[in-house]
């Protein structure tokens, strides 16, 4: 994965860059990000196929640039090769997964690879699907194309994680998104809803919103922030199913699911009112009965009962109980922190809840950048990208 | 400054780059982050000249590489240039600050530039010293060579911030430097010393350090955690001089310091005990009588008072008061906050401790990254970078 930086081979042993976080080679990096970026513009549309992007480069210029806009339609590969015409010869194709093998409802990207004259293939990582995995990258080498794999690999794993989850036999994912201060607070007085990032973190959030099947909070939230969790910023979108981890069913009557019409889940005890379930059951929204953990919801149950429900992927919004409870049963995958350069102060309200618990919840961190007026700080969880990186080597 | 990707324009209107959280073009952000990298490394042995790095690049591959390595040695364009040789030629110089047009202890780049055959400038920003501010960039013009200015401004103005606060006539410079945890906590209980950070981290904080004159912090940090407060990490740069916030005069007679004999700082209140204070005094340590204000250091006065003995640049380090009593009176200029991917709980301590103040600090989100195993996020307080890019322009 390591190269030198140029041909003379002096900088074979080269610092990390502070840009990327790695060890790459600066415009293999730079390349991939941008491809990785274009690939993230279409999140929600693509399923069941991953999110790609991809650039033709020639002599270190972009040429031509494609992302996959939705299931059924081109793949990137295709439509960054088809605008770069006969500049494709000689070119270097950067794409965020490898090139598909296998003839699904397009043909093969890899046979256009090969006869657009394509002269070295850079892929942030594997593809796991069965049909693909590893079979393009064979396809190409053996077509005398230079392969080159494993730059910014986390970034394409946290692109398109459920996926890379499924197809690797991981099962389902838990993602935890928090928006918070400088000195981590969630709110700047308990009971206060408070705009903590600005639009730039918003479409991004709502992006990450329909890259998931569930977006999950707890009902302290919902109804101090009666937040709508959709994803109105993005068009051509279908939004996640809202579920309400609410042990008591405090859920209120007039919520605007209701009148929208919105399918919902309420997770409650086992025990909860039955007069109130019925309640909630009369309108859009579906009641699943989960096992209590003390005084609160065992969230590992109500992660297998989602699993039966169909939800493969959850976003965790908050708030901070809910956070506190993944991170201390370090069920999460991935986690997306939001940071806005304020402080809020110790009367704000804590992201994380607990008293001195888990004190290495095990995450790796993947990068860190700029997003609008905030920052965006973005991990893996260790064993997850240790698990998924094992598969795909 | 903006300036579309390649010839054909279509992307003249680039979106922001994720990696570089600005709109400047992918290579120019790669190459000059990549030139600011190497400037770094020079932390602390340039001055009372600024860090620089350069790149030589021919057809978007890295030729040569250079950076200012100590004063009175070459600039770093010039040894970028010799390393280049021939190559120069019809290159493009990338350069984290204006090249110089006059001669100083070494003759004036621009005349090696224009000699070497450079077809291009990419520079990060004007230089701010009398002699050189725009005149370098006049003298390429008139000899034809293109020249680019403001691809990473805000990271150039961090690289060099005592330099350019001093020859922009805006004074002396107060820098934060935060250690936290994910949840905002600088330590795991209150009087627990903890390690948050990882090594990169720390080499990084070293770096800092060795770019300013003095390293503050309060008296409760230095009874918890006896920090050193050196640059034990690098070699061949002068610690910054330690200052202590000690309204009471609490500092122990046992300080490494005084064996060390190292001289250091220790701000006291007007009525502090004289008996203390000669103790102190009969050491290598000096004391500063500052103000009170209610029943804290008046933080105003002890950065005036330490003005008054030479001290122009102060990284401060903590604790939470101490950080607490700079943002809310807004008396910073840059901060670095480290952030580690562990969560410490609600009996962790807070990094700000004041009860909803201070809401917008005017912080202009300038960058973030990976270092190590650690996150660091930087930041220019709004108002010094509105000051400082108004008197560049």
């Amino acid at each position: 994965m390591r190269k030198p930086m140029h041909s003379n081979g002096r900088f074979e042993a080269m610092e990390p860059n502070a840009m990327t976080g790695g060890t790459e080679t600066l415009l293999d990096a730079s390349f991939l990000g941008r491809a990785l970026e274009l690939a993230w513009r279409a999140a929600g549309r693509t399923h069941p196929n991953p999110l790609v992007g991809a650039l033709v480069v020639k002599e270190s210029r972009i040429v031509a640039e494609g992302y996959h806009k939705r299931s059924g339609l081109a793949h990137a590969e295709i439509l960054a090769l088809d605008e770069a015409g006969r500049a494709a010869e000689g070119s270097t194709l950067y794409v965020t997964l490898e090139p598909c093998a296998h003839k699904g409802k397009t043909p093969p990207c890899v046979d256009r690879i090969i006869s657009s004259g394509v002269r070295r293939v850079v892929a942030c990582t594997q593809d796991p699907f069965p049909h693909v995995s590893g079979g393009g990258f064979e396809k190409l080498k053996s077509n005398r194309i230079q392969v080159d794999v494993g730059c910014l690999k986390e970034q394409a794993l946290l692109l398109n994680l459920p996926y890379f989850m499924r197809h690797l036999g991981l099962g389902s994912i838990v993602t935890l998104k928090i928006a918070s201060t400088m000195d981590g607070r969630i709110a700047s007085v308990p009971g206060k809803r408070d705009a903590i990032t600005g639009k730039e973190a918003q479409l991004y959030a709502h992006r990450l919103r329909a890259s998931h099947d569930a977006v999950l909070i707890g009902v302290e939230t919902l109804l101090t922030d009666r937040p709508l969790l959709d994803c109105r910023l993005l068009e051509d979108v279908d939004p996640p199913v809202p579920v309400v981890l609410d042990a008591n069913l405090r859920f209120p009557e007039d919520y605007p699911w209701i009148k929208e019409g919105r399918a919902f889940f309420v997770c409650c005890g086992m025990n909860a009112d039955a007069s109130k379930v019925q309640q909630v059951e009369k309108t859009n929204g579906r009641v699943l009965r989960c096992k209590m953990e003390a005084e609160e919801l065992d969230i590992t149950n109500v992660v297998s009962t989602l699993e039966g429900e169909g939800v493969s992927s959850i976003l965790v919004e908050g708030g901070g109980k809910v956070f506190s409870s993944f991170i201390d049963r370090n069920l999460w995958n991935a986690a997306y922190t939001f940071v806005s350069p304020l402080f809020f102060g110790e009367e704000g309200v804590a992201m994380y809840r607990k008293r001195f618990a888990n004190k290495e919840p095990g995450a790796f961190p993947v990068d860190a950048f700029r997003v609008g007026d905030d920052f965006l700080l973005r991990m893996l969880n260790e064993k997850t990208r240790s698990e998924l990186l094992e598969k795909l080597v």
